[in-house]
């Protein structure tokens, strides 16, 4: 995970992130105002995304299946950040529920590449809400996915 | 969850399907065909949906975020088919991925409430595919699904 | 999982468990009185086990991490029963506690070999508890369990 | 979580942790070197232990079932060192093997109450090596632990 430097590292995410969205319908419908901001350290991945209509259950709050839909995702971009060219097949995803994030709130998403290893990789993502002009964040979700990365290439590391 | 006839839970189960598909974007968007086909037996309702352009990733195959949503979904029906008259909030989630059904394949879906007590409810989900023209179901997606179901009433037993 | 017979996976199964409790301290302490009774079908292994005072918690009921050691133990005995010769490492292990066996109560377990694939095999476990003189089983504890098999021999079928 | 002051907060999951160890059976058997080092900060509890014979799998590396029950464990001590006078019981557990600790390992033990409510406590567990002589920690095990609470009484903040 200290391979590529930070620089490419967010460049890969982003690229993952964009053949997401550009390339099927269901990444499209949720996911088209996620971004990818900042690789915080080595193989840690912060988005951002605002809670839309589209997100919504029934009761008004997040949808849980946007937020494992997130839990994937992200942990997929902290992959593709620790510099895997693609990023696998899920084998394994957990998400628990602290909170309901409402209409409107900014959620900050973060994707932790816990291990990067030759089969399989080690995610773990935490979603929080930012409070309206604040800095604090509140934990919401969290969830760990498990993906299956054999074969996949590594960027090579730039000069 | 024996308290309802089948028929009162297959109505139950299709009441909380329609609310969730007409009041609010994300379900509608990805959950719009499907269909509660059945109380297979107390406890256990069986689903049928086939997989759209929408519920795709990257790779052309059933996102894992849809599949989430299904075990979130599906889990709730459950729920309401053992009688609940709402279905509660998520406390956990967790989804295995053994395999990845495709664009047109048909799913079977089946949520099993395997407790419903006072506070929690504890379900299970299978989502499986079926080969064309044949009875044989292969299990692809597997998950659990705890809620919180404080305070919601149950159904009157029919007379 | 249909190369075997049941006999041989049988025979597999409790070659597997006898290792476990032979050779190391930890099964030893926990699982020496737990029995390997029947393959119900493929991939399905039934094993029994009283709850005893080592297996106990404060609060006298059945510990969370004896709970999840059989969800560990019985999910690799249900990969021994597809045909495996040894069980692989475990990439992800999830419990759901539904309710707490007591001293004394007889438990069933019940192991399933959802997928046993070249890399990865899915099983699922369910502990349940059995009335005195009764054959009704009560689902206490259920997990899933996904192990690296990568390597590992499949006994070849017998003649 | 602010309640309560650090040296209360590690004098309280002590006190928890020693209950285990003195009035049941397979907590003195696994857990009785368990020691609870520090609140590193508020609902943040670091432990530590070395990987025993008692503690070892088939293959001579720490068993998966004492993973899941540190998870289990030191989930627990995150909710007593956020105040709560006992600990709840567990709802859902999951856990992730990233490495295999060996025989004579040092391990960190981390948990974390990452949201303590009413009625659900939200915790999560990580379990890193030491390499010898060294700061370096490498996370081995993650996990998350989901526990009822509710009716449980939180210590009155000290004068």
């Amino acid at each position: 995970m200290q391979a590529i430097s930070r620089a490419a590292a967010l460049r890969n995410a982003r690229t993952v992130l964009s053949h997401c969205v550009k390339q099927n319908r269901f990444d499209t419908l949720i996911l088209d105002k996620l971004s990818v901001d900042e690789i915080e350290r080595p193989g840690v991945v912060k988005c951002t995304m605002a809670v839309e209509r589209n997100h919504l259950n029934l009761t008004g709050t997040l949808h849980g299946g946007v937020s494992a839909t997130l839990v994937d995702i992200v942990g997929s971009l902290a992959i593709a950040a620790a510099g895997l060219e693609s990023t696998g097949v899920s084998t394994d995803i957990q998400v628990s529920y602290l909170a309901a994030p409402k209409l409107g709130e900014q959620l900050v998403i973060r994707g932790f590449a816990d291990k990067v290893g030759k089969t399989l990789a080690f995610t773990r993502v935490e979603i929080a809400t930012l409070r309206d002009g604040h800095d604090q964040e509140t934990l919401a979700v969290r969830g760990s996915h498990t993906k299956f990365v054999r074969g996949i290439q590594r960027m090579a590391n730039e000069k």
